[in-house]
């Protein structure tokens, strides 16, 4: 378990206060990696500062970026904060079983946990870039949490995670090829729709739910640099296959 | 396990932002009974009411007394949130065990969690009349959590404990398709290979490794019916796209 690969994602959080409460969680259970994703909220700020008491070092680190794509382009692994996805499941982990995996994946992999907006969370699009969702149980008739507040219980899990596998031998899967990154993994999912498209299996205008399905499957499926080539080896071999006509 | 029987008790809170945030992470975890000893925040107050957001109705519950034995008088269980007392040592749980204990408890007894000031948490005294003391395991060099982010972790640890005790199924992936069985699978490798060889990326003269990667990525992808028949729609029209030339 690395502490320092555990990111934690703000997208487009709107009171400073969040983020410094934010910041204070994070550093209260370890943790240091923020990155906000296009900030409404002023930042830096002395809401944010006063919040954060003394995670002020956690607030002075914190990168910010225009787009989510940027924020978990070196990722391995990805995970999003969602009430649920409404238009297809996706696969489903409670805080404990995520931080577990996490505390697991950070052994090797870099990890993002992705908070979306105060009132609207994540974009299904933006869900749609993560590997996993994650839930954190609550009363069925208020389950929104606030950001602070659930960051706070994620980063606790990770910490309660980190204590209980601490010292544990691990049993490792030994992998001959390095897991992909966020940004490799968009790229392939650009290469399938101009793929898809050149032999007529994609239509745009009428997308349907294949994308979303192609990105659910695949990002459960966690990649290899191998696996990558080999699929897209394939996609441009079809696109071949159609330009030799 | 009765919710409406574990109180939440906070002594001369300064902020009033953070009683709000207590309300709204009690009512997130289905508690309900929030008392104020002698609050230093004015009460009722709009911040309060601002941060709290869709747990306005459990601020307007709250009771406030004067003294902390008012608060706790009529309950069999009393916990006070502590890093450590300095003086006696006293039964300390960490805050999963109290969970478990005050879920417990609740069954026939009120039980009180105890919350201290922003600054300065819990005197001696008031720490002695704890049955146990609680403590949240935290970074030892920034331990002290916000006062709303430590009742969000213990009431989460409740809620936690309360699902467990009541057997309840953990969170599960409904899935919109079966999954495939072992024949459905082994007609999709037989459909790549054919495909492959169709568009010339795969040689069964000279096989390398690529039948046997592409078995290990669609296993561990465990696929769904809707998944295969995308599978097996896109390689299709790659034989397609092949065949027109």
């Amino acid at each position: 378990m690395a502490y320092e690969n555990i990111r934690i994602v703000l997208v487009n959080t709107s009171h400073p206060g969040n983020i410094g409460g934010v910041a204070r969680a994070m550093k209260n259970m370890c943790l240091q990696d923020l990155v906000l994703v296009d900030p409404i909220a002023e930042f830096p700020s002395g809401k944010a500062t006063a919040r954060a008491s003394g995670a002020v070092d956690i607030l002075e680190q914190t990168r910010v970026v225009a787009t989510l794509d940027e924020a978990i382009a070196d990722c391995q692994w990805v995970v999003g904060a969602s009430a649920r996805l409404r238009t297809i499941p996706w696969p489903l982990l409670d805080a404990r079983d995520c931080a577990v995996k996490a505390v697991a994946e950070s052994e090797s992999h870099r990890v993002a946990i992705v908070l979306g907006r105060e009132n609207s969370g994540l974009t299904n699009e933006e869900l749609e870039k993560c590997h996993h969702l994650v839930h954190i149980p609550a009363n069925a008739e208020y389950s929104s949490l606030n950001i602070a507040a659930a960051a706070q219980v994620l980063a606790y899990e990770v910490h309660i995670a980190h204590l209980a596998q601490a010292g544990k031998a691990k049993l490792k899967i030994e992998n001959d090829y390095p897991r992909i990154n966020a940004q490799e993994l968009e790229g392939l999912y650009q290469h399938f729709e101009q793929a898809l498209m050149a032999i007529d299996f994609y239509d745009p205008d009428n997308p349907r739910q294949l994308m979303r399905r192609l990105r659910r499957l695949f990002n459960r499926a966690e990649l290899d640099r191998m696996e990558l080539n080999i699929l897209r080896g394939i996609l441009s071999a079809a696109e071949a296959a159609q330009k030799r006509r």
